[in-house]
């Protein structure tokens, strides 16, 4: 179905790793026109560089955040949005076992991008293009978050005298565990939690409003019994 | 050293796990008194618990929230906590490549201690009794409120009608690559942050308190380009 995919951006974090699967899987431009030109190029970057594109191939971003209408003036267009993270360190096998958000406009894009993820390695999943916000909000918490998480509660550990890579296996096994809740919150151990708040305050006042905001976003989880 | 450990509590979630390891070393009750009595009982039970031990042999707690003083009036005491997550549907496995916090009044406390956490098959360092409490705090930072932000995130994707199970290969990776911030607030693209408070606020108002206190801090982490 798809023959050939030119890549733009290959240099990039995503278009690295991108390229490197579809070399191992010979969907390289040929002397012909590509069958799909994929942009992994910046956010910001994607309507410019789509607009000097001369119309005729498929014509596709791996864009989180950005409407399909960044890819104007093109019709034959989709979206595969590699839910992973990604570095300029590793390979192609970085896509394995991802899954990847894929949007168009009509039965056809889908197909192409759907196989497109399909021949990356990647598991695909239909995004509407108008809850791209809610779906790009929910990936950012999930992975920048957790980078500040683990700065803050390496800070306290620190504080603390102790190496905050330490942390580092619990967290791993939180994951691998399916997220089970425990701790004081979950047993409701309000004194605990003071404490926390207390020790929190005198070593690290800059953290507490999150503490704080994730303590209340806990017990209303706790309360309702209910993992997503 | 240490030639054999009774285990109270042996039946909770980390009181199995130590326990098994335990037995695989030989480290169980012979006939005669045990070298350590560890209390592997819910935090709130170890005071009422350790006053009902005649003195003697070492008694220990593996509670990380909770002071050496609740071990009263035992003196030869010490605490070992595994920094880690525990199921009651693994074994002494769980405790392969963990760290310990230990703590202790005496350097022969944290000598045992140390050697304790070690035949455990844990990496151990020490923590200050009165430091305890800002070590708690960063580890239920990083073990609770990573469950909390998968659920929330999770909600995110729930309502974008996408699996909210794809963010797990995302997270794993996120920890796997050290903990590298990307996205939206690390390029400074305040236009995307205010896409997703939108989506937020209309989707899944309880959130946003959580989504923008955790953007300031990662706002201020950035600013001081200082990973912990």
């Amino acid at each position: 179905m798809i023959e050939s995919v030119e890549v733009i951006g290959a240099r990039g974090r995503v278009g690295r790793a991108v390229s490197a699967r579809l070399a191992e899987c010979g969907l390289v431009p040929s002397g012909r026109r590509s069958d799909v030109v994929l942009l992994c190029v910046p956010d910001r970057a994607i309507a410019e560089v789509a607009a000097g594109i001369e119309p005729g191939p498929w014509v596709a971003h791996v864009s989180g955040g950005t409407p399909l209408a960044a890819l104007a003036p093109h019709v034959r267009r989709f979206s595969l949005h590699p839910l992973q993270s990604f570095t300029l360190d590793r390979g192609a096998e970085q896509l394995d076992g991802a899954w990847a958000a894929v949007s168009g406009e009509s039965d056809d894009a889908l197909a192409v991008a759907t196989s497109l993820a399909e021949v990356l390695g990647l598991r695909p999943f239909t995004l509407a293009d108008e809850r791209r916000a809610l779906y790009h909000a929910g990936a950012a918490i999930a992975s920048n978050y957790l980078v500040t998480l683990r700065r803050a509660a390496g800070e306290l550990l620190a504080g603390a005298e102790v190496p905050p890579e330490a942390l580092d296996p619990l967290m791993r096994r939180v994951i691998e565990n399916g997220f089970q809740l425990t701790g004081p919150i979950e047993r409701g151990d309000w004194e605990t939690v003071e404490r926390h708040r207390a020790a929190i305050a005198e070593h690290a006042p800059e953290l507490l409003e999150s503490y704080d905001a994730l303590a209340r976003l806990t017990r209303v989880e706790v309360d309702q019994g209910a993992p997503a």
